[in-house]
């Protein structure tokens, strides 16, 4: 990609409606219009032109950004802090394992105290069912009064890094994954896509990222084949939502109970083992009590429960049905492979080997669609300071 | 503020003396004169005026600033983060559960090895009585020493984050909340600061806010009124310091035994709870030998203590007794509020809430008072330095 | 060190074949030729006079650099972080203990999706036998395959921050202090450096040093003498090895049985605990299949193993069987020190406190020469670069 070529893209950015973005956060991708989505996938892309044509996109002289990780994370980490640093900022990590957090402050008081400088605030919440999202509004409401109060020089832009409900950073990288692979965001029109349960030995896997799928990409048009054993559903709220996505899409959203009807004739397979819903509520409610026994026979019921599913495996057979016998497999990694991390698991060695490079290219977007989501919010003008980025033409390293 | 007005403070700092600032370290701020205290409120507010303006005070294009916290923090540890970060430097943390430090070596040799790129050194130490203000005198002395021996290439200036005997960074911070609410420093002579003990359901609080205070604001010629039990005194030296200093700024320092004789007429309320200075000599003794059950015993006896002055709680009634009942109501939070964070403590929820934004703006000048606290450390001439910050007039972002 | 002089050293840089430094890891110093090895040292005194003449060597505008530590650390830990911070990489730590790694991940995997915006990866991975090179270098074979594939936009340099067989930084900081010490490189031909064991009350320490140290001052044509008491060998590689060396180089390598007979006449000596490579080989196998009764037992044994030879101390009668009585006493730090650290140890505290100074000058060169070697395999040309830099003339801070 030449100088030429980003030109273009950021030419292409400027007809897109996307005031909205600006001084806002990142919480749910269908809170989003399609020029938004579509400017976060456009400015990704001309962030690793530049980076990659060695053009610094630093638009920060110094500035801080607060990542909150309630769950473990590597590659949301690691992405979270490639985009901030790509921009210029510098990231503090608010433990709330070794801070005052635990000792019964308030949200409010503490979005506010750590953010007297913080221009981005990034969170993982996604552990328990009705928790992440509502955390997140919080902090963000907090910020949003704060700033309004006179406390907060700045408003702090909000990024959802995964919550109960939403993955919008993984799903918009998917997305963007889809399209280059595709060939354009109008190629994906009609694509079928199966989003699938798996079978893995592993308990309580979010519901995030199969809700984020099918919220996202019926979005897109595409022909959603949402299938997974009986029990397995995630949040109503998000399948009836993909459903109406699709009277302004075109797309499709179907429902299967069985892997081999969905793979079926698919260009593309997601097969991925989450907790069924109701486990996950009822952990919720277990975890709040604190009740630990309880917490340990609701893991081992779903474990036994998962057990009886162990065909829902995405092996070569299951790869031969599909289009040409060549949909694109996709993971959001790590993913529990048969022979390799685990005894039986969400896929057959072979698929997953074969795959492997564009599994890896899928998630090389995860930091540029941040940083992406970043921009968007902190500049009113985001193609015109763009431009003079492209044109200042300060090296990233030399 | 305008560029104008930041033009006025920079000269007014000008007059003052302050050449011993100059690659000095911020321990207490009794060891500092009123000129030199003044120039740190005022660099403060110039560096804040700088950043709402969008001007990058950034004056280390590289440099390291090393943070060791022996206590948990949240607001400390991002106040420091964001001070540094303002000015260029980038934090490493010395996790001394993570270091060789656990393994026996000595001050001096670890203090060396962690500073040979080191601009600034933040350490917070509040937990045992004797040992924090000491532990930095070391670290202090050792780095000058291995600057004098030619093993450092810079002398790393030492602030302190808190220590035993002061919290610099926390009381300088609430002088400059009050010479902004009261229009300037001169306005703070002859008014009354109750700063006085209140109820806390939580043990082992340290004295080192309660101490700063006296020991800071009895120098701005304030009518410090200073309120606990019996029992519940603190250093007898800090005590004794608040006295003397009124000898020469002309203010009072009063001790009571209630918080109503504190509170009466008070302009400015700062009800905080802390544990008994013979109770925390106490605790530092049992933990040097590693006495658990002792601990514990000292713990369960000092809660019982406490519980015999859940009166001492910063009510409306007691607020209605101050000048006009309408004093400045202060705290360093977290607060202990009744009814909120716990069943009872050290303030009545209402009274929070009344002032929560005045706290949030006390608590917003850390930054900028660590932050001065470096600059003055680090340029001979900062009036100079930071009139070509503002003519430079490089862009914090966009 | 005035700017004439850094030019100098630029242009006796610029006459050394280094091409195969560009783009490639640091993993042992005999990977590298005694062109490459000058040029580390070269570059890192080139650094260092720079930062000392605050001129600001900074190559990255933006950058990450991934620091992996599976040993605690805070020497090299800092080290890594100032030389990083130095060049204008920002470290990104990966803790595996936070991390999925944990939980099966494998090392290609995590090795590219930590790599996206990656310029350097420092791994310390120095505990078990046969474990931590062969991770680096599947780390970095991960890694060179994800650029080829087109996953990665760079291939990030891998800087060896210790592991079982060598210590590289650490090495060669200490032969740098000896070049300076001894007034250039070609000076240490024929010095005789005493390698000797040295009894510890502590268990486990790793075998790279004295094996980095043989390694690597054999070739620089010295009189290494190793000295070690009967069964604590190191790996038989390594002394084959430092044989070898020595045709090529002209230097000496020679066992002994006795501290006496190694430190007679030593120019240097640098005495120094470790385990014996049966036990180290030993403790790997138990630590596979999780014994933890073997691994007490092991311990037990060894430590009752090492109490024969508590003779095994660097004092000052032995010292004074040094050359002329004066030979440079070297410790990678932190040392066991008698009566201070530890009942008996290493070093006698008399002799430790003569030689304290050296010995933190020694450490002082670590930063600088993990910043050469990043800055070698950065850069192509890196005698023009350095050029380039001395006459942009940036100050690092003011």
């Amino acid at each position: 990609m030449d100088r030429i070529g980003i030109q273009e893209k950021i030419r292409s950015l400027s007809t897109k409606k996307i005031q909205n973005m600006y001084l806002n956060d990142f919480l749910l991708t269908w809170d989003k219009t399609m020029d938004e989505l579509g400017a976060v996938f456009q400015v990704a892309e001309i962030l690793r032109d530049m980076r990659n044509n060695n053009i610094s996109p630093k638009v920060f002289d110094t500035g801080l950004a607060v990542s909150i990780f309630r769950d473990n994370s590597t590659r949301t980490r690691f992405s979270f802090a490639s985009a901030c640093n790509l921009l210029g900022l510098t990231i503090q990590d608010l433990d709330e394992g070794k801070s005052q957090i635990a000792h019964g402050e308030t949200v409010r008081e503490t979005a506010n105290m750590i953010s007297f400088m913080a221009d981005v605030i990034g969170i993982r919440d996604d552990m328990y069912l009705g928790a992440g999202h509502t955390y997140m509004k919080e902090v963000s409401a907090s910020v949003y009064q704060g700033y309004l109060e006179g406390v907060l020089p700045q408003r702090p832009t909000l990024i959802n890094l995964q919550c109960d409900i939403d993955h919008p950073t993984q799903t918009m990288s998917d997305a963007l994954h889809l399209i280059n692979h595709f060939g354009g965001i109008e190629n994906l029109k009609g694509k079928k896509i199966a989003m699938t349960w798996a079978y893995s030995p592993s308990y309580g896997k979010p519901l995030s990222v199969p809700q984020g799928v099918i919220g996202l990409m019926t979005r897109l048009g595409m022909d959603v084949r949402f299938a997974y054993p009986e029990g397995y559903n995630v949040m109503s709220e998000v399948e009836n939502l993909a459903e109406r996505n699709c009277h302004q899409s075109g797309g499709c959203f179907t429902k299967f109970n069985s892997m081999e009807e969905a793979f079926k004739d698919a260009d593309i397979v997601y097969p991925k083992s989450w907790a069924p819903y109701h486990v996950m509520e009822e952990r919720t409610k277990l975890l709040k009590v604190q009740d630990h026994d309880g917490l340990k026979k609701l893991e081992k019921k779903c474990l036994e429960s998962n057990k009886k599913f162990k065909n829902w495996e995405c092996t070569e057979k299951l790869m031969a049905t599909t289009n040409n016998g060549e949909a694109l497999y996709m993971h959001c990694l790590p993913a529990d492979i048969t022979g390799v991390s685990c005894e039986q698991g969400e896929v057959a060695a072979s698929v997953f080997d074969r795959y492997r490079v564009p599994q890896y290219i899928q998630a090389s977007y995860k930091p540029y669609v941040i940083a992406a989501m970043i921009f968007l919010s902190k500049f009113n003008q985001p193609a015109e300071r763009l431009m003079s980025i492209l044109e200042g033409n300060t090296s990233r390293w030399g």
